[in-house]
């Protein structure tokens, strides 16, 4: 442990290995001249989390050095860097986790979220690492720490990560005022893509998943206007037209279900990640010119986010369902496991 | 007067030059195939009606026979012709006042509202010109006429119309959730870019107007987030930095307030159609990419409204200010007249 | 037979059902008020013709009476209908064999290949069917007639309408200047997505086809900057990094070798229709947001096609290979049937 | 004089106010990690040059310390940094002279032209300014640097430059293959917005100058297919109707014989920027729909630019007109001033 003034000694909840989470010792250095360091105090798990734990690796990033996980974080500013003008000690913060290198054809393109020297915090995929929040103290660069507008809690906050997903979506999907909606999936990420799709203008959003609790969960916080636990149709065409479809399952007959059910000229956006070779009705796809459009990440979404829940267009509050203290983080993870994944 | 039973004898309020408004018994045949009769119950009066009837022209389009105003339509089917299969007798209807070519080049390419050769209703520029809904009896065709949604008055519906050019113009803005939004004129196309901008996901909405009583208004509908008898900084760079400005006054010095007040690579959007000659500080625009872009009328945009009104996205009862008999029009005139144009 | 003077009775090669191919004599009747009357001069023949022929059947679509083939055609002008002013007697001319509805949502947004009421020539989608130009006289809409520039022969001018899907699928990639481009399957349609890409500013065109005599071909005509029998790296992540991907072969794994091809954020358009179930490398496009884009027919090509013609833009007599009298429409069919499809 | 041999002493051409052109010794240190060293071997001369060098300041920007100028340059790699990977030395290169901040709100959408805190090579707008390449070395970032195509020569490099704004142009004109195009001006960067429609495919170019000469160039050289010295109809509604225009000449007439000759829905490219405050036929932009679209700079061209020139899609080498020592610059400079602008 160093005596250092500048260096701080915390708690973090590290993951050595598939299911080798331990809470130890580590140190922060003081940020450097355009950094900023928050104490976090929300981070929101998800899939990519519940991969490294469950395996020690999410899809071809494995675990090879120590891995702090959290990149849905919220928190405190302690400190800022010599250089640091937009952020103040003492101001209540979210941070976008995606250091992306900014000079290749893409970062120029703003399409940042395709940079292939991505650095992204709690991924396996830089090497080495950059580390996540569930930790004690985190080094930030400024430009990517956002103050949080008042009336939004650290939970909350922790959210505008995972609706920055739903909002680059909904961007893909192209909803304009009047369209009318399909998504695949009531979990978080299919929350939000509703939610963004009806902040958008969308006049109608249907919604599908086997878990009824979770479709009733959908209607009652006005996300969906009809429901289904089965498409009416099958996996083949079914009886709905809908401008946009969101596929946030992963799940091949989802997808297929997805093209089945939108309009001529629509568009599926593809959210959730499956297994990486599905087999699809490519003809209904074609002859109807739906679009089949992937996401990755996202981009320019964070300034969105934040205008959004500053205007009251959207309300986080009802998806913070539980709450774990940092060094109960493997209940959470194993919480998450023990449901579906989203 | 035809004693034929397919030829119906009605009123109508038709303009027969400058100020030359007669109530008078005009004859209406039974619908063709493809065409629907209806009985108006609603028609809003706007500024082009306004010109028609305190000039006897519009623009470059004089009366030279006589012209029943009114394209800004609700009522009742009375009628179809043997083709018709989208609507019924009695259906409750809204109408578009477009008959565009559909064979142009503007038409096959989606932007039917440039066709050289549109009929508009209520308008001398096609010769003989298509009738307006101010009589009691008027065809068209099916394929423009939208069955109402519940809970839609005649009233809300003649607001369909003026609410389509807001939808166009919100369109033209590329207005995207989380967007910031500027306001010129808080008359009727005013209110309603605001409404739509909102409904699309705008954050904030400011507004401008001399008269303090409409943006009062427009703060209570919840369709300004702040306002502004006089932007600050004048006509020049203003504070404000928005995505995109509607200018819907037609006022030069209103044109290049926008053009100050909108962010580098933003939109102003031309709603409100003054003088042909304008001076325009076109430097402020060119070095920061604000793109200038005019809105003519609307295309694929009755749909639309029609989703947005049934799913309660939008509310426009509170803008139907006054009432007049169908037989009383040129008092609704004379009001119009009375008030500033917008 | 008729001895109506207005109706013409000659020859036609008419298919009866599966690889029933007969010559006889029709009639046709005088051309209608917005009508032209066309003796073709050359008509294509496409892998859809070919389906047809073999199996009596297109996808969905069965013979269920005598269907006259040929959707690719060229003609002189040989009578025209009372209200047509833009072609005249002696025209040579090419015809578009879309006749859509104009009026329902997707001809109203610009997109009328999507309509659902779609009439197009030669096909048994429609009942009672829409003959096709294999035979001496052709009645059709003159909106959808196109005078030919001079220089451009009959035989040329049957290569509009593939040459119609090439603009269109090139317009989907949404090529621009100094891009780079890659087409899977050298045969007539991947030629001219090639040609119309290198029109369009591509800088770069690779071509990949099993047939080393057709990428000489391909070569030669400076269509192909580099072409390849078998991509490099396979079917996975290959070497090139193009900015879009046209598939014209309709195999599986030619579409995974476009995604594997295809730049983060770059588009894939899928030409080639194969068997509509596919599977597909979905992860490697979606990680990287490359789209999939499949296009049906084209939509508001003609102009574009004579436009390009006329100024020389593109060449396309190198494309016709074989000539066949009318009368010997058979041995073309079944020379197609005899070479791999494109 | 510094004898430290990581510095180098060379001579530069140092503007010091108006008409105060000087050739002295200057220094450059060594190139930092990222940077590379370039003797520049061409630099070409704009009318941004011009006006600094004529009245010591361009638009509001002044001189108030001497200032080198050159942003149209060529050169050869003398020496690279540390961490320099993409260039060598001896490289023959040329380089993007904006240097933006890569973080804000513009930079990270793709439009890093419009940032607030661009850095630009030869001018005032920094404090201290960003030196130009009328000087013997000139250090930049090595990102920004880009490696010539074999066979092309350093003179045609440095159009490389004003080759970007006329890419620029026509991806705001969103030109297609077929379009046809109007070209206000016949100076160097009209030439180039025509050789880029062109090379994207525009089936037709017209083209209006006063000066006769220069329009005949631009016929032999394949640029313009029709020229005008007046456009027909003058200033008002032309005979054209061309998709999109580019005004490259700054004259408010030119601007408005623009409007008139689109094309409804069409495009008119402000690409000259003349005074500020301009008088326009905004009438007829709005309800036709024409977009006045301004440009400034560009963004993402210089790859493109290489890949056109790489491929043979465009030749510069007619453009280069006349040749000074850099010694004689001012020659040059004045030059330009005895030449109408463009």
């Amino acid at each position: 442990m160093s005596n250092n003034p500048n260096i701080s000694s915390h708690n973090a909840v590290v993951l050595h290995g598939a299911q080798q989470l331990v809470v130890e010792r580590v140190e922060t250095a003081a940020p450097g001249p355009d950094e900023v360091q928050i104490a976090p105090r929300a981070t929101g798990i998800c899939g990519t989390d519940q991969h490294y734990y469950q395996n020690g690796r999410n899809s071809i990033y494995e675990i090879t050095e120590p891995l702090i996980l959290g990149h849905e974080a919220a928190g405190e500013v302690v400190a800022v860097g010599s250089q640091v003008t937009n952020i103040r000690v003492g101001d209540r913060v979210t941070l976008e986790p995606q250091q992306a290198c900014l000079c290749c054809e893409h970062c120029l393109d703003g399409r940042y979220n395709l940079c292939s020297r991505m650095r992204f915090n709690g991924s396996a995929s830089a090497k080495p690492p950059v580390q996540g929040s569930l930790q004690e103290r985190l080094n930030h660069p400024a430009r990517l720490v956002y103050k949080l507008p008042d009336g939004v809690s650290y939970e909350e906050a922790a959210l505008i990560e995972p609706l920055s997903v739903a909002i680059h979506s909904v961007r893909k999907a192209r909803i304009h005022a009047g369209h009318s909606v399909l998504v695949l999936g009531a979990g978080a990420v299919g929350l939000l893509c509703a939610a963004v799709a009806k902040a958008s203008g969308a006049a109608s959003v249907a919604m599908v998943d086997i878990d009824e609790a979770r479709l009733e969960f959908a209607k009652d916080q006005n996300l969906a206007d009809v429901t289904y636990t089965r498409l009416p149709g099958g996996e083949g065409q079914t009886g709905l037209k809908v401008d946009a479809a969101f596929e946030c399952t992963g799940v091949e007959a989802c997808l297929n279900a997805c093209i089945g059910a939108t309009t001529a000229g629509g568009r599926v956006v593809i959210v959730g990640l499956g297994r990486p070779m599905q087999t699809l009705n490519l003809g209904l796809a074609v002859v109807r010119e739906v679009e089949l459009l992937g996401v990755w990440r996202y981009a320019n979404t964070f300034p969105t986010a934040i205008n959004l829940l500053a205007a009251g267009r959207l309300d986080l509050k009802s998806l913070v369902t539980h709450r774990f203290d940092l060094l109960d983080a493997e209940k959470g993870l194993q919480l998450v496991l023990g449901r579906e994944s989203t």
